[in-house]
């Protein structure tokens, strides 16, 4: 395929460093359950099912870019899809997450866990559905899970408030924990390659769990993996790069190459681009839990966000500024915020 | 009463900026469900209520210090003890947590709050069956819940992920908010006052979720509430100050007053010590899912925190060191591991 070349998307153009148009701003969990669209086309369907079917997937991507006329689309799915596609026997519970038959423990488990050795079909699908409705101004942003957090889930057996038993492999089995998480890059690069050559027009590697690892342990046990799944396309498409309490972890996290870094709210724009190991586009941070306060609330933390971000470029820490939250759209926020929050944030561009 | 002088406790020795006979430890959450002698105990009684229990809670504060050797006991309570007192209607929900019938959501729900106007006997008289049992080497650490932490609770009716109402109310509605928390002021200073009078040696302010707050919050919303609590026991006993994931908020936290800085796992001692407003005594760090790992990895890892907090203090930037956990003890975690680790911090002093 060609891939579109969006002269006038305005996040393709920031992502690049040039000027864009407008501010550009997605938020993290945009498709999803804030939306009464969302929650009614996936009643009855299993998520992990749904990822899978290409018509559903891709009207589930369109419904937030439709009503809250944001600048990308970020592709619905889900961190496991590759490892289901894999053959992984793996579910999503409800209220829980994803749900792990057969924890990985040891040097056994990794050998036995089966590599994706092919493309996606349903997800390639959905992704040309998808470009077939977005305009040239609207990006499609592809979605992938870090190996770290794929690895957590699979070690942990589910989600885990604390990932004891994956940190007690890395130090205490490193060569397992090494093991797994060079077996898990390939299935995760596949996903990837499925996006890529299916056309997305740039993704983010989602590390949901890295905050909650030193930057001692990030860098030994999880920088190198992430660093080659995003060298595994580089220069085709712009790549962002995320996790939620990444304050230590920013330097670090900036060495995997990633031209865009997502920050979490906690750490403000300036201060986090002076952490990276060399200027890049600034994406964030707004607190999601300040779509509950009220519109001037959120025209004040735009405008402070926004001059946090120019003064980062002004420095020369920055080359850019793509308008995020500083994590997901919690479940119970009112979409009619949201809607409002992005007209704000293009307004006062 | 008059308090103890322990002129040869190594926690009290540190805490002042002394050397101590040894290296002082004790881990946060080290009574509780880790030890199958609290699970016997509490078997069948609710958790506020063996708070209120003088014998029992008395028991639970000393197990740990009989089975592990660490140098301080702390006080078994909960941060929701000082409200129960005062009236208010709240339970501990095995599996949630603290769940509060009436949640405060706006000022008229601040103005019916009641306030603690007396002595919690109950823990009073613990506290003395405590001080009978320990020796002079041994410091009993006061337990007290910070203000932001209990004024979450109250305004989400139980614990969030995300404390989107309360930081809603914070931007939304900042004369409600101050008000909340000046009015949590007096309750907690009082189950404080409480403890100091019966004869603790030390206290901790424990604020769980500061960590969800971005610096600029915490400074406006919360820094002069906790001020107040730690100021309200100047010069009487030593104060230690703990909240994880808190590593963008060290700076403002140290300038609370407390002597002792509690430090979460994710930053290296040295450099959190470099962010307090004026050298401290630290306290921390140790991964509580190192404690998983084996005594090998556990020994590497006291060794570097014990490296990390020498460098602090050649630095000037840190005044002593307390070994602690960066979070509370897990669950799970073997008991035999803890015993294990307090005795490889002593002997590598």
């Amino acid at each position: 395929m060609t891939r579109r070349a969006l002269p006038d998307a305005p996040l393709i153009a920031a992502a690049a460093g040039r000027r864009p148009s407008r501010t550009p701003v997605w938020f993290m969990r945009q498709a999803g359950r804030s939306l009464p669209e969302y929650r009614k086309v996936r009643e009855g369907i299993p998520m992990l099912q749904s990822c899978f079917m290409p018509e559903l997937l891709a009207e589930i991507t369109l419904q937030p870019v439709r009503r809250h006329d944001v600048d990308a689309a970020i592709l619905f799915s889900d961190i496991v899809v590759p490892l289901k596609a894999a053959g992984v026997e793996v579910e999503i519970v409800p209220g829980r997450g994803p749900v792990v038959a057969q924890p990985v423990r040891g040097r056994g488990d990794v050998d036995k866990l089966p590599v994706l050795g092919r493309d996606i079909t349903e997800v390639a699908e959905g992704i040309r559905i998808i470009l077939g409705e977005l305009n040239e101004t609207q990006a499609l942003i592809g979605f992938v899970g870090a190996p770290f957090t794929l690895a957590s889930y699979l070690v942990e057996g589910g989600p885990s408030k604390n990932h004891e038993k994956t940190k007690a492999m890395m130090h205490a089995d490193p060569e397992t924990w090494h093991a797994l998480m060079a077996k898990l890059v390939p299935t995760i690069t596949a996903f990837l390659r499925t996006q890529v050559d299916a056309g997305i027009d740039a993704m983010q590697l989602f590390d949901s769990w890295a905050g909650f690892l030193s930057e001692r342990d990030y860098r030994e046990h999880v920088l190198p993996y992430s660093t080659e799944i995003l060298q595994g396309v580089a220069g085709e498409i712009p790549r962002i790069h995320f996790g939620v309490s990444t304050g230590e972890l920013l330097g670090a996290m900036s060495e995997a190459g990633s031209e865009v870094m997502g920050v979490d709210w906690r750490v403000p724009l300036d201060a986090a681009a002076a952490r990276f190991a060399s200027p890049r586009v600034l994406q964030g941070n707004l607190d999601p839990a300040m779509l509950f306060a009220g519109r001037d609330v959120v025209r004040g933390e735009v405008s402070r966000i926004k001059a946090e971000a120019a003064r980062a470029i002004e420095a020369g820490n920055a080359t850019g500024h793509i308008f995020n939250l500083g994590h997901g759209v919690l479940p119970a926020t009112d979409p009619g915020a949201i809607t409002e929050a992005v007209a704000i944030i293009h307004e006062e561009s």
